[in-house]
């Protein structure tokens, strides 16, 4: 391929080729919608033309208080307005939004903010007791903005300079923001490991307005229609976490109808779900299963008839989503990570599927499906070269978007793992169909490497697990001479006084080998019994602590 | 305001922060809808994979043809298929995409592709009468593809290289597309001006990238569901025009089904409109009109119950689109111009509008509406200071958007005039309401300018092409000593040979007078009765030969 010189004419100025810049995301929202309404809880309710003069107003407390371009301001909130307001009033003067993970251990939150630089903090009353015994290590911090659901004393030994709602109400409502260099970071969080410190991944304003632009169009697909003006939306996946999947960006931009749950309580989130007539959430598998597990739901004494929700942090399997889909709940899925921003993929069903039975569409509700816009992906063999799209050749997934991290902040080991050969990879182990359809299969540190083929312990549990005397199962590779590694399984019986025993969980695995899905090969011949499987602080499987435990 | 100096980590480069390429809207709408059809009139039909490996053949064909990255390629072509496959192939490979004003004088054509500097052209062979005079001086271009409807042999002193079908069956079906800076033209083209040289403007892949994110967005508005993989779309504004605004790109971002029609004969027209199935079109009002005056329509024989057009160009007038609703047809207005890429607004009807009957929706459906998301557009007097947004106060409109051109090519003069303070002026006047509605009221240099009031020709045109008497009227400002301007006018008479008198359209304006629409010092004494008004090259009133004729 000859050097490309295409034609360039004139030289760019930011006069005629504008930066992309977030707050031109909140203007169309309130063009679009300037009387819907944002709703926190039971306690607040305004409209997008208020959230924009809030937005405006904290600007100008932020600026009072010293916080100026380049500075990181750490956020420790549940899910609310407020928060909203952060993600545009903190980037929109060119500061660097900090999400704090407010469910990492005290020690990583101090690591973190430490890491981050964090100069000026906001945070919400029931966090005090967390960050008051780290505040003498976080010598940068000049000053702390208290959140409180009502208005009282507190006896605190941090640096206050005020209530959020108190120094808001002094303030002008319009500040004149400035415009500046796209590439400008906007926001940055850390992602939780298993091994080492949490890792910080970053976005620009760019890469925020087109993650925006693109899951719109994306939410705008055949059977979604997730998002508009005459839609309401309530997240439940934290706005700490990738920016609650950037939806508050996209639901601004579309001017939604808002609802921010504060702290997740399933009776909170099943009554703001009827009462608002929420249209569309998203939430990871397992508060899908507490919110249809809850008592009013399963006792059919409220009705989510028509609450569209997308799953994603692990797969949907098709028995959670035709227990929604029997209570009127219609799921997909979608699929990303904290350094994609996250959006990579979404279920659109293919229009033969969409027309079909149910059945027939649980599975393919529950792959991670097509790539949105912009996102070029691929699944390669351990050499890096694209694997047939044949829904059977299992790779690791990498990706290029204008909407992943640039590295690990001030992690240049890290981040040279992260992008190689200009892809970012994602450590997951997946498939693609004729029709370019991703379905994850596994981790690809949890794969296990044996005799020459990858078998997937994520496909292995999930075969473990249907076996009656199994109350739940970990499975991981160990070494071995001859194969490289075997598989090897932790599980829960059923009945903690009669575990099932290694020949019995053999021969349940053998319908698996006479229907072609398993190697008779990949029957664990090392079956711990334990009590408990270690989990890390996100519910997940902690798979090097299971190590250390076979 | 202090300088801003936000953090910027690490030095962007385009491995981690890829540049926007106007290939990756075709390889999403591929992976939406590979089995969606591109449909040429009755001729030609073919899936989206199969739209795709044409544009890989098409880039291998230009560069077998020594096309090269900066290379300006021309095109002349009807809408088609084709002209599709240039859109993607010829910018893709880094050259620019000129798509020449086939309707132009031949001296304007020549003129538009030597400053151009166009190498190589694509043309069909109904212009090859208008070509064959001025290939003697088009010393630049180095060779002609012929595109034919059917093949044959052809006697012409072109030096052609072959036949389009032809030269791509001879090509591979995969090209391997470079990928270079965003900021590199991918499209130019001429506007019709009504003085001087027509003028170039031009797009760059991130323009047209964000245009058609921009565009994607508006079109998913509530009441809208403009495009999807499940709709059929047809464009009635010619692709050398804007891109025919642009939605070519954007249907094949979304999947559509994409009819084009060659030239736009009604009865053609109206027959595709109902054997494809087409959902949405947008064009000019005169192409509306004549399709809902096309006799198949007008007799009732056809029906076109659920066609959404989105009218441009001119205003939409509420007659017009009562008519159109009469048929069953959704009509709705979108606002912009060549230098806009074009699209700067669209009406989106407010809620309470959108639920009134059709005579409420009328008058709303034909303002140019509100402002696309990340178009940042004012209304200004002629100092330059925002005007209050109250329905009432005129002035110009100015936009700020990251896909305006950037200058007029070559013309640095025209230029300066064009972008001022940062701004580009649409030399349109209007007024914005409380909500942001848009209203377009006037070109400004056909504005009266009278005692130090604005008075819209526009309008004055309006209120006299009312009168019985009048079948056409053209309404400009003549020099006045006391007042700097006053109005004067041009009037086909109804009936040739009777004539009415100046004194006749006086008293008719009077009740124009009485209802406080019009100031009587408004009401024209200078008034020439004529056969025919002059229009330009695309029917608009040529105010400039108007003005030599008063």
């Amino acid at each position: 391929m000859p050097t490309i010189t295409p034609k360039i004419l004139p030289a760019t100025s930011s006069a005629t080729n504008p930066p992309l810049m977030i707050g031109d995301l909140l203007d169309a929202g309130v063009r679009m919608a300037g009387d819907n309404p944002i709703v926190y809880r039971d306690q607040h309710r305004h409209d997008y033309r208020t959230f924009r003069e809030r937005v405006h107003r904290l600007a100008h407390m932020l600026t009072q208080q010293g916080v100026s371009a380049g500075d990181v301001v750490a956020v420790l909130d549940w899910d609310s307005h407020r928060y909203l307001e952060c993600f545009f009033a903190i980037p929109m003067i060119g500061a660097v939004l900090h999400t704090v993970n407010i469910r990492l251990a005290p020690e990583q939150v101090l690591y973190t903010m430490n890491h981050a630089e964090d100069t000026f903090v906001v945070v919400h009353e029931d966090f005090l007791p967390l960050l008051e015994p780290l505040a003498g290590e976080l010598p940068r911090v000049r000053g702390y903005v208290l959140c409180q659901e009502t208005p009282k004393a507190m006896d605190t030994p941090l640096a206050l300079v005020g209530e959020y709602e108190s120094l808001l109400s002094q303030q002008p409502a319009r500040y004149d923001f400035p415009t500046f260099d796209e590439n400008a970071v906007a926001t940055l969080f850390y992602t939780t490991g298993t091994t080492g410190n949490p890792k910080g991944v970053f976005f620009t304003h760019r890469q925020l307005v087109l993650h925006t632009l693109g899951e719109a169009s994306a939410f705008q697909a055949p059977g979604f229609a997730l998002l508009s003006r005459d839609k309401v939306y309530m997240p439940i996946t934290p706005m700490f976490h990738v920016h609650a999947w950037g939806v508050p960006y996209t639901a601004t931009l579309l001017g939604a109808t808002q609802v921010y749950p504060g702290r997740y309580e399933p009776e909170m989130l099943v009554s703001l779900l009827v009462k608002e007539k929420v249209d569309f959430s998203h939430c990871v598998p397992t508060l899908l299963n507490m919110i249809v597990s809850a008592e009013a739901v399963a006792a059919g004494k409220v009705d989510l008839t028509g609450w569209k929700v997308l799953v994603g942090g692990s797969a949907l399997t098709p028995s959670l989503a035709r227990r929604a889909w029997a209570l009127g709940i219609d799921t997909r899925s979608a699929y990303g990570m904290s350094e994609t921003c996250p959006l990579l993929t979404a279920t659109i069903l293919p229009r033969h599927i969409e027309q079909a039975d149910i059945e027939t569409q649980l599975p393919w509700r529950c792959k991670a499906g097509l790539p949105v816009p912009l996102v070029r992906l691929q699944v390669v063999d351990l050499e890096g070269q694209p694997l047939p799209e044949d829904g059977e050749s299992v790779g690791e997934v990498r990706v290029q978007a204008p909407w992943l991290t640039q590295a690990y902040y001030k992690e240049e080991a890290r981040s040279e793992e992260l992008w190689r050969d200009g892809w970012l990879h994602t450590g997951d182990v997946a498939t693609l169909d004729s029709r370019g359809y991703l379905t994850i299969r596994d981790r690809i540190k949890d794969v296990i490497k044996t005799g020459g083929e990858w078998l997937s312990s994520l496909e292995l549990e999930s075969y473990i697990s249907q076996c009656p005397d199994v109350a739940e199962v970990a499975v991981i590779g160990v070494a071995d001479d001859k194969w490289g590694e075997r598989p090897a399984a932790l599980i829960v019986p059923a009945d903690l006084n009669r575990p099932p025993s290694n020949e019995s969980i053999a021969e349940f695995l053998e319908q698996f080998v006479t229907q072609g899905k398993l190697n008779r090969w990949a029957i664990p011949k090392v079956i711990r019994f334990v009590d408990v499987i270690p989990k890390t602080s996100v519910g997940k499987l902690d798979k090097k602590r299971i190590r250390s435990e076979i």
